[in-house]
Parts: structure tokens; C-alpha cells; sequence
């Protein structure tokens, strides 16, 4: 029996035709350390590395690859930014939405250094008001971190409009794309975005242990991690200081391989194709869970501007004891639980019982639909029984 | 024409049978995300991170392998290590032989906390005086950071003393087994470490992007990284429990599956065996290299007690250049340059010219080393010429 795999809003699952086949040539044939050896194989190492940054580049309209920085997930993309960017007696504005991966490292610095912190939240809609960020900025506000797709309603945060609002009052604006990189467009200079964090796992379709952070030029603070550059070496390239700045110690450069043919795979596809196929999906879920009595659709209900995460509650039946029977009864991956978003479920108001998550990426079908609503269909059925 | 591939010191290549296969079928069948969520294929992913974990903590005889922290690589763990360990007024005791991994968070913590360092010097044969330590031990020293073995000479540091030491003051005692893990033995219990970092893809011959950090229970600090554990997401800060704690993010699910296979490969072939096959290529190789006029080999030149690292020198000939000819005419992979330890090289008195380095790893024979022979006496030989 065949796993349907509706987790994707976790690591997107399978990969696309060619990421493996990249992984396993970089292993084969080349898996050197890049930018630290004149050879022939650690040569290939660096195009590598340089080949997928300029594929992330072109996604996400970078003028400079350098300024993309690899990392091993997104998490510590965003604190190598948030804890770059966030000195003492600093204020930063952010949303009720974040994931834990936001908000730790802000409540960390606000433990340590005094940081201020705003929480924006969404209207019952999910939508938000641009006029409440504006209110919340003070003298000290030194940054607008804001998540660009809630992972647990779908529900997108305007990033065009605060970027808009970033630049008026000359604040620098982190977007954290963990949702919507590879799926919704994603422009660093059209939407004055000066710090992007992304996984490489999820819409990139690469494998686990990537991710990045585009840093805008203007900015430089002090790295995370301190070692190892490769760049003191008297290499035939000199690397520049960025990204060795931020990239101490050895790269993932089989991951990274995995992830330039996902990005590849994303680039060829195109977004818009993407986005209508798991629109296509959410849209029929979200109409069928309708139909199905004791069923809570969780955010927004809408497929109009979201992603392809929904969230939902079976009246009477616990989310982790769905999501169990799910998996074991109907072989169906969903996510239950806190999504690592307490406050995004505080603001749906799931905090208690948690939410069943179901998410799609672009393998998904029409048949991992049906299969989903008729399983959810059949637990409320016997829930309403007993 | 194959590549002879003698930088094995920086990454081992090729990798066992297993690394690939592991990681082929990691992608395969269950890329998604461990320990956040009950689905069968993130469960599968947790008893990879598990099972490879405890692989680890046998090498090492750690006792509880969730006191193992995944980490990217080597340079990752030493900065959790350093910067979690010294606070602002402490002092600690390192070694001239570090990497730049070591060296440059010590000396970042210097700048910007006041942290007092010792460097210790080997002497004229490389070898340690304990008493040199002792002696630098103050009331407020509270870290001991050495490499196990030097990534340029090839020499080791004397561990199990420096544990004793430790041990006798009180002080908590870290090692760096960039060079030395799944070649030579290291018991933390046995030794008195607290600390030890260690990179995947070096002599664990798993892939690059992998690695990690024992850290022994007695001791906590705050994590380089807050964000999502999948673990009490409803907490604030970041949970207390080990893994979680210094694991913020998705794991590299795919290279730790690699890593299992590599640790696996080295569990059964045994050290003593890798070890016996290093040095065996490590004495031909000093002894041939002793033969050519014009070369100087740094460091230990002796082939006990060290690894499988041979820095030298052709006489007239440029450390860049020389590894240059080596690629381009041999197809001979070494590497040239400063390592990553400038202060290793003021150390063996090559500051400037840098040096050629060749290393092996297990899967080299006795026709590379006669291959590196042959070339390095041709490229001697046409130096005397000119």
C-alpha cells in the first residue's frame, strides 16, 4: 500500500526527477571540499555550490549570488539574520503567525539583550492591516521579521506591502519564506525585502539539511559561526568575502547538488504551474471537507491567496489520535499537533486540541484528495456513532 | 584517467558501500521530517537520526547517544562548544596547532568578551609538555580546547593526559577530533571529555553536511540556535531536553543516514585495522619522500603516533604551484596553502610559503603513494634543471 504523502508543508516529498541522480554524481564523482583545494574535484564542488546560488539568484531576482547564504535549514538562516540584525534596546515588529523559528530567537534576544517586541495579528480573515504595523514603529525599530505564509492556516502576509511600508520608514525588512519559496514569486528588489530565509526542503524540492539566506549587500554583521573559510588559502580563485563570511566549515555540497536540481525543477516548471496545481487540490479538499458534518476548517477558508496548507479539526476526536488513525488505518502522512506555532494556534484558537494538517506539494494528485476525504469522512462517521 | 585523491584531511572520498545506498534510500522512501510527526515515514526518519546516533555513542562510549547533537559540520559544533562554554572574564587553554575552527570563535570571544587565551606550543618534534599546560591553568580558566591531531603535520596532541589534567583542576576539558574520529580511539569517559566535536565526512566517511557535538550532561548553555524542535512547541524558550535543545530545524536526514553507513563501515572495520592501513601508506610515503633531493617534510616526520598527513616541500617550487602541476599533470589531488591554521604554520615555520599536503584515507593503496612519489621527484627534478 502506497503512502499518500500530505506533509509537504513539513519537507516536500517525493523530490523531482534529477535531484537523487544529482546527489549520487556528487557523490560519486566529486564530493571534495569546495573553495578548499586547487583540484580538479573541489573545483567541481565550488560550481556546484556557485551553480545552485546562481539558480537561487535567479529565483528570487538577487543581483549577486554571493549574497545568498547557504544553511543547513532555514532555522538557522533565521537566527544567523535575526541575531545579526537585533542589537540591545532595538524594537522588532512581527505577526502571531510565526513558527517557533521566528519568534525563539526574538523572545531569546528580548530574554538577553532587552529587544522590544510588537506581535501583529491577523482579522478573523487572516488578512492584515498594513496601519498596524505602521502604529506599532518606533525610533528603534530595527527590523520587520514577518513569515510570508502562515504553516498552519495558509494564509499569506502581505510582504509587497510591508516591504512598501519597510522602505518608507527605512526599516529593514526578513522575510521568512519557509511556505511559499519555490511556490509563491519572490522578489528581494521589488518588494525591498533585505533579508530572505528559505529552506531548501520544502518548495525548493531539495533535500533536508539545506536552506539559505539572501543578506542585502548593505548590511554586514557578525557571523554565527567563526572557522574555517577556505579563503586565507593561496587559492587560483580568490573567493570573495561573501558568502565565506557566513559559510565557516565544510559546505553540504551533495545536498547542495540535490538542491540546484530542485531549484532547477521549480525554474523549469515555473511558479504559476506550480501554484495552480496545489491550488487545484486545496481548492477541491477545501470544498469536500465542507460537505462532511463535524469537520472545522481552520484561518482561511478561502483558496483565494494561500497556500496549499489546511488545517482542520473531526468534532469529538482528538487531532494527534486522527492524525494516528489516518496513518495507520488508511496509510495517509498528516501533521497534528503545534506545528511549532503555539501563537498561531492561540490565534485560531487550537492552543488546546491542536489541528490535523494536511499539505500539498506538486506530486500530490487528485486522488490524494478523494483518498483523504473519504478516510476523514469515515472517522467523523464512527466519532458521530459513539 | 582516475584521480588519485590525496585529500582525505579534508574530506574522505570515495565513501564506503552503504553511505550511498543508505542515502539513496533515505530519499527514496522516507525524506520527511523526524520527530514532528506520528506518520510512518517521520518515524522512519527519527530511528535513522536514532540509530545513527547510537552508532556514534558507541565509537565514542558515550553513554547516552542523545547527548550527541547533530551538527553541519565540525566548525558548527566547536563554535556551540566555545561560545556555549566561556562567558565574558573567563580564560581558556588552546593549543598553536588549531584549525581556524578553534582559533577564530576563541579569539571572536577575546574581542568581544574578554575571554583570556594560553596558546601551547609544541616543541621542535611536535610533541606536548603537560607541564606546559599546568602551568598556564589559572583561577578562572574554564575551557581546555585542543585539536586531537594537527590537520598539517599530521602530529597528535596527547588527550588522555590533557584529560587528566583536567580532571585534576576541575576544568572542563574539549576536543576537537577533526582529524583523528573513526581513526584513532577516543572514549570520553576513559579521557575526561566534555566536549567533543567531530565532523561526519572526514574519518566517519559519511557525506559533507554532517557532523556533530557530545556534550556531557553536567553541563547546559544556551543554544547557537532557538526555532522549532518538534518537542514541546509550546514553550517559548527553547525545551531543555536533549536533542531537541541544540537541534532547532529540520535535520539532514538524508547525509545522517549517509553518516549511519559511514560509522557502521568503521564499527566493523575497526581502528586499528584503518589505522594500520593509513600508516602503512603514511611510512612509505615519509620514507620515499626522504629519499628525494630538495623536499623537506614538516612537522613529525617520524610515522609514530600520528595521522595519515604529510605536509612537504619541493625545493624551489611553489606550495600553489607544485599542487597545481600535481592536479593538472598527475591528476593527483593534494592540497596547497595555509589549511585553515595560519598559527599552525608559524608554528613548523611556513607561514609564507605555505605547504604541499597529501593525506589518506582507507580506501588509498600503495600505487597512489608510488604515484605521489614519482610525480613529486619529476616536478624536483625539473626544478633542479631550471
Amino acid at each position: 500500500m502506497k503512502t499518500i504523502y500530505l506533509d509537504n508543508a513539513a519537507s516536500t516529498w517525493p523530490k523531482p526527477p534529477g535531484v537523487k541522480e544529482a546527489m549520487v554524481a556528487c557523490i560519486d564523482e566529486y564530493a571534495a571540499n569546495p573553495g578548499r583545494g586547487a583540484h580538479k574535484l573541489a573545483m567541481e564542488a565550488s560550481r556546484t555550490l556557485y551553480s545552485t546560488r546562481a539558480k537561487l539568484a535567479e529565483l528570487f531576482n538577487v543581483v549577486n549570488p554571493n549574497d545568498i547564504i547557504f544553511a543547513p535549514n532555514a532555522t538557522v538562516a533565521l537566527n544567523q539574520g535575526i541575531k545579526g540584525m537585533l542589537r540591545s534596546g532595538d524594537h522588532a515588529i512581527t505577526t502571531t503567525l510565526e513558527h517557533n523559528s521566528v519568534r525563539r530567537p526574538l523572545e531569546f534576544l528580548k530574554d538577553k539583550n532587552g529587544v522590544e517586541l510588537s506581535y501583529i495579528s491577523p482579522k478573523a480573515d487572516m488578512s492584515f492591516e498594513i496601519e498596524d504595523f505602521e502604529k506599532e514603529i518606533r525610533k528603534n525599530t530595527a527590523l520587520i521579521v514577518v513569515t510570508h505564509g502562515s504553516n498552519l492556516t495558509g494564509s499569506l502576509v502581505p510582504i509587497s506591502e510591508i516591504g512598501a511600508l519597510c522602505k518608507k520608514h527605512h526599516i529593514p525588512f526578513m522575510v521568512d519564506a519557509s511556505q511559499t519559496a519555490g511556490v509563491f514569486p519572490i522578489d528581494v528588489q521589488e518588494m525591498n525585502i533585505q533579508l530572505l530565509a528559505f529552506p531548501g526542503h520544502k518548495g525548493l524540492y531539495g533535500p533536508q539539511g539545506t536552506g539559505g539566506l539572501y543578506i542585502d549587500p548593505q548590511f554586514d554583521f557578525e557571523p554565527l559561526f567563526h572557522g574555517g573559510t577556505g579563503s586565507q588559502s593561496e587559492l587560483i580563485e580568490q573567493p570573495l568575502t561573501r558568502p565565506d563570511r557566513y559559510e565557516s566549515g565544510t559546505a553540504n555540497t551533495v545536498g547542495i547538488a540535490g538542491l540546484g536540481a530542485g531549484v532547477q525543477f521549480v525554474l523549469e516548471t515555473g511558479l504559476d504551474e506550480i501554484r495552480r496545481k496545489e491550488m487545484e487540490l486545496t481548492t477541491a479538499l477545501l470544498l469536500e471537507l465542507k460537505k462532511i458534518p463535524g469537520i472545522t476548517v481552520f484561518g482561511q477558508t478561502s483558496s483565494v491567496e494561500r497556500s496549499a496548507v489546511v488545517s482542520f479539526a473531526i468534532k469529538g476526536l482528538d487531532a494527534a489520535a486522527a492524525a494516528f488513525a489516518l496513518d495507520r488505518q488508511f496509510r495517509i502522512a498528516v501533521r497534528s499537533g503545534h506545528h511549532c506555532t503555539p501563537l498561531g494556534h492561540e490565534t485560531i484558537g487550537t492552543i488546546n486540541e491542536g489541528a490535523i494538517r494536511a499539505s500539498f506539494g506538486y506530486f500530490n494528485d487528485m486522488s490524494d484528495v478523494e483518498a483523504l476525504v473519504t478516510a476523514v469522512r469515515k472517522l467523523a462517521t464512527e466519532v458521530d456513532r459513539d
